[in-house]
C-alpha cells in the first residue's frame, strides 16, 4: 500500500468517527497491534487487506447505535467493501477485507477463516487485556453511568453478577465476566505473548482495588457502634 | 450519635445527592475511612461532629455545578450547619461541622484546624490514592470525555501537561498532575499509613499503561514502511 492510499481510507474512517477519540484511538491501537502481529508470522501476510481491515474495522458502529439490532461487524464490512471498490480496488481484494471486518466481534459466531481475519480479531481482542482493557472499561462505566461496584445484601462487594455474567452491574464484576478471560482466545502466538505481558498488570490492579474497598468497608460504618437511644 | 440520628443525617445526604450513585459511593468511603482513622487517634474525637461532617461534606457539589463560582465546601457546609439545627443540634456544635466542611477541599486556602477537620480533609483526600484514585479518575474522564492519553508532535506519548498541569487533557497528563502526589499532603499518621499501603498498585498500574501504550506505537503504523507510489 502506497502512503497516499493509507491517507485515503484513513481519512475515510476519520469522517466516519468523528463524534469518537476514544473510538478513533482504538481503531490505531488495533493498526499498531495487527502490524506487530503481521510481523511475527511466517505464513506471507496480505498487507493491503490487512491495514484496510483494520483501520476500516469499527466504522459501522454508528450504524447499530442508531439501530441495535444492527451487527456493526457486520454492516461495517460491507461498507467498507463498497468504499474500497469506489477507489478502484479489485472485486475479490475488497471483499476480502468485508470479511475480515464481519468476523472480528469477539461473541459472533463468524468465525475468522483467513490469517488476516485472524489477525484483525486478535488485535481487537488485545485492547480487552492488560491496564488498556481496565482503562477502556472504566472509561465505558463513566459514559454509561455504571459504577465501580455494587454491595450484596450482606454488606460485601459483589464480585460476580446473578446471573452468571450477562448483566454486569458494576466494573468489579465486569472484569470477572470479561476481563479477567480476554487471554485464552488469540489465534497467533505473537497477540498471545503480548496479552501474557499485560496480564500481570490488570490481576495486580483489580486485586489492589478490591483489597481497598473490603479493608475500606471492614474499618468502617458497617461494623461502628452506635450510642444507645 | 445514636442509630436514629445517623440515619436521619444519612436520609439528608441521599435526599441532597440523589443523582449521583458515584458521589454518593466516594461519601461512604470517607465515612469508612475517618471512622478507621479515628481510632488510632490519641486524642479524644468529637463523633457526632465527625460523623455529620463525612456524610454531609459533599452536599453543596449540586449547587457548585448549577453556579461553577461557588465553593461547594463553604456552601456545603453552611448548608449542613442549617440542617443540624433544624434537628436541634447545639449552635457550637453545628457550626464545628460548618468548619470541618468548609476546610476539606484540597486546594482551598482554608486549611483543616481541628482534630474532626483533619481526619475529615485525610479522609477525602485518601479517595485519591491508590487503585481507587484511579478509577475515579478513569470514571471521570468517561463522564467528561477526556481521553486515556494525547500524542506529541513526535507521536510520543505526552505524560506531562503544556501548562504545568492546570489543564490536564488527558488521563496519563491529569495522573502525573495530581494523582502521582496525593500521597503527602496528610495531618493523621494513619491516613498516610493507609495511602501508603496502597501506593505500589498505582504506580505499577500508571507504568504498565505507559508501557502498554508505548509499545504498541513503536511496533505500529508511525514506524512502518510504505511502497512507492
Amino acid at each position: 500500500m502506497t502512503k497516499r492510499e493509507y491517507a485515503a481510507i484513513e481519512a475515510h474512517m476519520l469522517e466516519q468517527m468523528c463524534d469518537s477519540a476514544h473510538d478513533r484511538r482504538h481503531v490505531y491501537r488495533v493498526l499498531n497491534a495487527a502490524l506487530d502481529i503481521a510481523r511475527h508470522v511466517d505464513d506471507a501476510v496480505d498487507m493491503d487487506v490487512l491495514l484496510a481491515a483494520c483501520l476500516l474495522h469499527d466504522i459501522g458502529r454508528e450504524r447499530q447505535f442508531a439501530d441495535p439490532g444492527l451487527d456493526h461487524a457486520e454492516i461495517g464490512g460491507e461498507m467498507a467493501r463498497e468504499f474500497l471498490l469506489s477507489l478502484g480496488w479489485p472485486a475479490a481484494k475488497a471483499a476480502h477485507v468485508r470479511d475480515c471486518i464481519a468476523s472480528h466481534r469477539y461473541r459472533g459466531d463468524n468465525a475468522p477463516q483467513t490469517l488476516e481475519a485472524k489477525i484483525l480479531f486478535d488485535a481487537d481482542k488485545l485492547d480487552a487485556t492488560g491496564a488498556l482493557g481496565i482503562v477502556r472499561t472504566l472509561i465505558y462505566c463513566g459514559q454509561v453511568g455504571k459504577p465501580i461496584y455494587v454491595l450484596d445484601e450482606n454488606g460485601n462487594i459483589a464480585a460476580h453478577s446473578e446471573d452468571g455474567g450477562k448483566d454486569t452491574p458494576s466494573f468489579i464484576q465486569e472484569y470477572n465476566y470479561k476481563l479477567k478471560n480476554a487471554y485464552e482466545s488469540f489465534y497467533t502466538v505473537r497477540a498471545k505473548e503480548i496479552a501474557e505481558m499485560r496480564r500481570q498488570t490488570a490481576v495486580d490492579f483489580y486485586g489492589g482495588l478490591f483489597a481497598e474497598v473490603a479493608e475500606n468497608i471492614r474499618g468502617g460504618i458497617a461494623n461502628a457502634v452506635f450510642e444507645d437511644e
